[in-house]
C-alpha cells in the first residue's frame, strides 16, 4: 500500500492528526496540539492536558524494567509534561491493555509504582480503564492547572516551546545523559552494578518545583528532555522559529556517568533521551531570579539566535568549533 | 501461574486497581473509581473524568466497522459517560496504537469521525499521542464539568450510580436493543440491509440534553447503557444497595428492531449492550419535570425496591410473572 503508515514517524503521524483535528479550535483553546500539553482557558486560570502511552517491546521490555518502576515511569513522564508547562498537577487517568500472562501480583506492583509517584509529586489517579490486549500497553492522561496572572503579557504565564527569542540564554535543570547511561548499562548487561543510573532511567523526577519557579520568575520557554537534549532543543527552535548554539563543555553531566562511560558521556548527554530535566530559555536575569527557588542546579549551556536555516542546533566544542551532529534523539515510531 | 489474570474479568481487575489506588483519595475527589466518571471538586464546580479504550479484535473488528464510525464511536462512548453524570463536556485527549498496515487515509477517516462527534456534541479534542503497536487500539480520555448548585443536598448535582433509593421509578431515554440488533445483523450478514440499526451500533448519540435536564430537574441516579439494560441496572443496584423490578412489556423498543427480529427483540432489548441511552431512577414528579426538556422520549419501565439479595434485578412478563434472566450483559475481558 503506497499510503501505508509503515514509514511514517511519530511526528508525521501527529502532523496528519493535527491537520484534521487542529483546525477550528474553539477560542478557549490557547495552545493546541504540538506543545508538551494543550492549554485551555478555564475562567481566570488555564488547564493543561497531556497523555502518553508506552507499549511493551516498543518503549520498554516487560521482564527487564521492574513493575513498580514501570508504574512510576509511565505516570512520571506525563507529570513531567505538566511540569514543563509551568503548571501544577491535578489528576491522572490510567488505562491498561493487559495480556492474559500478566499476573495479579505484577499488576499490583505496577499500581504501587503509580501510587508512589503521585503521592510524592501530586496528580492523584482518579480513574481508568482496563482492557484485554495481546500486548501490554499503558496510557496515562494527566490534567494540570496554571493560575492566571493579570501581570503577564498575554494572560498566560506558561512555559511554551514556541516562546524562545533571539538573545535568550539556554539552560537545563539537573544533569543530562544519566538515563541514557542507564539504558546503555542495561544493554551492556551491567544494570545491577549501576543502580544510580538505572534509577535515573526508571524513576525520573517530574520537575514541578523548577517549572513553577521558572514560570513565576517570568521565564516563558521550556520543554522536558524526553527525546534528547539536541532533539528537544530542535523542537524549541522549530516551534519558536529560532536557532540555538550550545557549548558541549558546559552541559552538566553527573560524575557517575563520566566514570561509567568515560569515552561516550558527551554523546549520551547530547543525544540520549528520557532524562526529563527541563530545558528552557530566557534572559539571564530571569533565569538567575529562579535559581534560589529550584531544588536542583540550573546550568546555562548556550544561547538562542536568529533562525538561520537547517541545522537549527549547533554544538560547539571547547575551542568554539562546531561538532558534527549525528543522532538527534529518537522517534520511536521509526522501524 | 496460579496468579495469572487469565480468568479475571474486567470488574475484578478494576477492583484490584481500586484496592491499591482508591485508598487515601484527597478530599477534593468526591467520587472515585466505580462510577461512569470520577468527580473532583473544582472551586464551586465539579469536574468529571472518564476514559475508555477499544482494541481491534476485542471491541471491534477492523475492516468491519467503517473508519469514520470507529472514530465517532470511540469518542462518543466517553462523551456518553459524561452525559450519564449530568455533566457537560469540556475536552478530550486521543491516543492511537497504530500497526504499520494502517494507511494514512484510514487514519484521516478515523480522525474525521472523531471531529464530527465533537463538532456536534462538544468535547473538543485538544491533544493526544500516537504510538506503534502490533494491534490497533484507541484510548480516549474526556473531561467534563458540572456547575455547583448550592441548592442540592450535598452540593453535588450529579447523576450517580449509587443514588437509587427504594420507591424510585426506573426509566430510560429513547429505546433500547437497536445497537444489539445492529450487531446481530452484522453477524447474520445483513448489515447492508439494516442501515438504521447499524447506525445505532456505530454512531451512538451521547445524551447530553437528557443528562443535563435530568440533573436540573433533581434526578440523582443514572448510568449509560453500555453493558445492557439488565447488567447496567445491576450496576445501579449494587452501587446503591437496592433491588430493581422492571416490566419487559414496558421497555421501549423501536419498530425497526421488532420487524428485524420478531422473535428475539425482547432479549436484545434486555441484554444487548451499546445503546448508550440513559437509564435512571427517581421520584415520578422529578422524572415528569424533565420530560419536556429532553429531546427523546422518556419511558418508565419499573421500580426500585429494598435490597433483597441476589438477583438484584427482576424482570416481569405481561402477566406479572418473573422471567428467568440469562445473559446479563457482557464483560469484555472474559474469554
Amino acid at each position: 500500500m503506497s499510503d501505508s503508515t509503515q514509514n511514517m514517524g511519530e511526528f508525521e503521524l501527529i502532523g496528519r492528526f493535527a491537520d484534521v483535528l487542529g483546525t477550528d479550535l474553539p477560542p478557549e483553546i490557547v495552545v493546541g496540539i504540538g506543545d508538551d500539553c494543550a492549554v485551555a482557558r478555564r475562567g481566570t486560570d488555564f488547564d493543561v492536558y497531556t497523555t502518553d502511552t508506552v507499549v511493551d517491546g516498543v518503549h520498554f521490555r516487560r521482564g527487564q524494567i521492574p513493575w513498580f518502576d514501570l508504574g512510576w515511569k509511565s505516570v512520571a513522564v506525563n507529570l513531567s509534561d505538566i511540569a514543563a508547562m509551568g503548571a501544577r498537577p491535578l489528576h491522572c487517568l490510567v488505562t491498561l491493555g493487559v495480556p492474559e500472562y500478566v499476573t495479579g501480583d505484577e499488576l499490583a506492583e505496577l499500581y504501587r509504582g503509580m501510587a508512589a509517584v503521585t503521592a510524592e509529586h501530586g496528580g492523584t489517579i482518579v480513574g481508568g480503564d482496563i482492557v484485554r490486549a495481546s500486548e501490554l500497553f499503558i496510557t496515562v492522561s494527566a490534567v494540570g492547572t496554571i493560575a492566571g496572572a493579570s501581570g503577564s503579557e498575554d494572560g498566560l504565564p506558561a512555559l511554551l516551546r514556541s516562546a524562545a527569542v533571539p538573545g535568550d540564554l539556554i539552560a537545563v535543570t539537573g544533569d543530562v545523559g544519566s538515563a541514557a547511561g542507564g539504558l546503555k548499562s542495561l544493554e551492556d548487561g551491567l544494570a545491577s552494578d549501576r543502580e544510580a543510573l538505572m534509577e535515573r532511567l526508571y524513576r525520573p523526577t517530574p520537575r514541578f518545583t523548577a517549572g513553577l519557579a521558572l514560570a513565576a520568575a517570568g521565564v516563558r520557554c521550556a520543554i522536558d528532555i524526553s527525546d534528547g537534549l539536541i532533539a528537544d532543543l530542535g523542537h524549541i527552535c522549530k516551534a519558536s522559529g529560532v536557532s540555538a548554539t550550545i557549548r558541549a563543555a558546559d552541559v552538566p553531566v553527573s560524575p557517575l556517568l563520566k566514570e561509567a562511560y568515560p569515552d561516550t558521556w558527551t554523546e549520551l548527554a547530547l543525544s540520549g533521551g528520557e532524562d526529563y530535566e527541563l530545558l528552557f530559555t530566557g534572559p539571564a536575569e530571569l533565569i538567575d531570579g529562579a535559581r534560589d527557588a529550584v531544588e536542583v542546579p540550573i546550568t546555562v549551556i548556550g544561547e538562542i539566535g536568529e533562525s538561520n536555516g537547517i541545522p537549527d542546533v549547533s554544538v560547539l566544542d571547547g575551542n568554539g568549533r562546531p561538532i558534527p551532529i549525528g543522532a538527534r534523539g529518537w522517534d520511536h515510531l521509526r522501524p
